[in-house]
């Protein structure tokens, strides 16, 4: 089959086609989003080996359990152990153990096929579009903030970074209630984002007042948002972090101290309520997908993102199905 | 009066002694302690210029409301606007126009007398001996973590550092219920916490499994620190950073992120509940002082404390009652 394997380089390449373990199901993929982590992987984030991705919507075509043959799934990254003491009180996302999808040991889904355990997926109801689909991963990660603290109806958000992640955190927030002001360089992705009914603001239009907003999130994906969100933050505010990229990042230590801020790490969440989400419009991703290229088109996809201000672009490994 | 005087370098002046203003309190200076803040300071943290010192136990001596008058007292640093949104919400310690005694645009208590509103005064009980008292604000700054987070008893924490502050944590922490290893440097200091009922480890005698504490408290002052605390920590486990360092320190975003760490600033606490602890003897400090130094000798202090592995050096600015 071919894949977007990644070695260093990154190449399409014919591979063999991965055969489903004892539990797993083999799923042909339709749609797989290409993630701000692919890219740090290209920087060396993860030090990954192998076929990359794992944003996807696809359909199970070879299962032991029979009833999962011809579903629509989406599946969940994160593959434990199990057994672990994070495994056996539910945090199997964080098992020592774990491979993840695309980047941890384990192929991913920039491929015609992809194998993962059953207990990972998740049927796709059917008033939620292939296209959409393919966002129940970030979406779940963008909800995981609101498993790991309490936004208060009316508290003032700002979520720093217009971007694919940005624009659905800034949703999944806006629809618990929060005041959310998305900042970004961006004024047709801003545009998006007031249409939702929420603030924007520029980062170009001078600064923000400081220490005005009791939650920050920091979607850039990049160590200079951190001191940009260390500025808008009240104190005994949060600053949560949801990006991944290869390297480290200061940041003053004194300020976090003195103004007794919490700085958050944020990753992947609750896929469930991802879907429901989607499947009662609470989100909005029809306008997210700047493009589609199909699977040979791997590397241009990936230069497309690179050279332009666009968002969430879609690979397609089954051009039947695009 | 006699002060010791910081102005980019250290010095012992004679400078006017201070008047109290409408609600402020005229307060003889019995002991004060010397702080990480105050050293911190010296290598250009906050930018202060004035009289040093914030840890206190003196005598009022002069009040308009004169039940205070010869009360043994302790003081809070912070003094706050009492108006904006801050201060109306209780987080005075955050207001935004504060002044904080001898770190922020105030003198401090590193002289015969100072000033302070009497809202900021605690008077001290006479089960707390003087010697005890002055450890009133470091020991509040230790309960704040607990203001802060929740701990669950039987919670395995590691406190990294043993210094004063460290120690004071650690005092906390274990009253707390929680399971509490400190880790340090010097034998005779871990000495003193294996003597209290907890764990302890050096860093010398190799590394402690990773990952393996729900709890990490950095109190080691310094930033290599919070990478240490980094390593320790579990998935889904909090940093608490209770120095504050002039400078930056560098952390691994992707570990916080993907290991959804929490890092808490942790500052200023409580002063009834500190003064409670010490009432009750539920905190030991009689062996925490090292030396006592006249006002006089503040120079010498300084210097003995960056020299020698010592725990709390006191300065003694009313020599008869030393």
């Amino acid at each position: 089959m071919k894949a977007l394997y990644f070695d260093g380089q990154l190449s399409v390449r014919d591979v063999g086609q991965p055969k489903p373990g004892p539990g797993e199901a083999l799923i042909q993929v339709v749609f797989a989003g290409i993630c701000g982590t692919d890219r740090e992987i290209l920087k060396g984030y993860s030090n990954f080996r192998g076929i990359l991705g794992h944003e996807f919507v696809g359909r199970v075509v070879a299962c032991e359990d029979k009833k999962w043959l011809g579903k629509r799934v989406v599946g969940e990254i994160n593959i434990s152990c199990g057994e672990c003491e994070l495994c056996l009180w539910g945090l199997g996302r964080h098992c020592a153990k774990r491979t993840v999808m695309g980047i941890v040991n384990r192929d991913g889904v920039f491929a015609e096929f992809v194998t993962l355990p059953i207990v990972n997926l998740h049927e796709v109801p059917k008033t939620v579009s292939d296209q959409a689909a393919v966002f129940v991963e970030p979406l779940a990660a963008a909800g995981e903030i609101l498993e790991q603290m309490q936004i208060p109806p009316g508290a003032h958000v700002a979520v720093i970074g217009d971007g694919r992640l940005g624009l659905l955190v800034a949703q999944v927030l806006h629809h618990a209630k929060a005041q959310v002001t998305v900042i970004g360089k961006h004024g047709w992705k801003l545009d998006l984002a007031r249409g939702w009914g929420m603030k924007v603001a520029s980062v170009d239009e001078g600064e923000m007042p400081a220490r005005s907003f009791s939650v920050v999130v920091e979607a850039t994906g990049s160590p200079t948002g951190v001191d940009q969100a260390f500025r808008l933050i009240a104190p005994r505010g949060t600053v949560v972090m949801k990006s991944t990229f290869h390297g480290r990042a200061q940041f003053d230590t004194a300020k976090l101290v003195v103004d007794e801020i919490t700085l958050l790490g944020s990753r992947c969440g609750d896929f469930p309520r991802a879907l429901e989400l989607l499947a009662r419009g609470r989100v909005k991703v029809q306008h997210l997908v700047s493009r589609t290229f199909p699977l040979e088109a791997g590397l241009e996809a990936f230069e497309y993102l690179e050279s332009t201000s666009c968002l969430k672009v879609l690979l397609a490994p089954s051009p039947a199905r695009s």
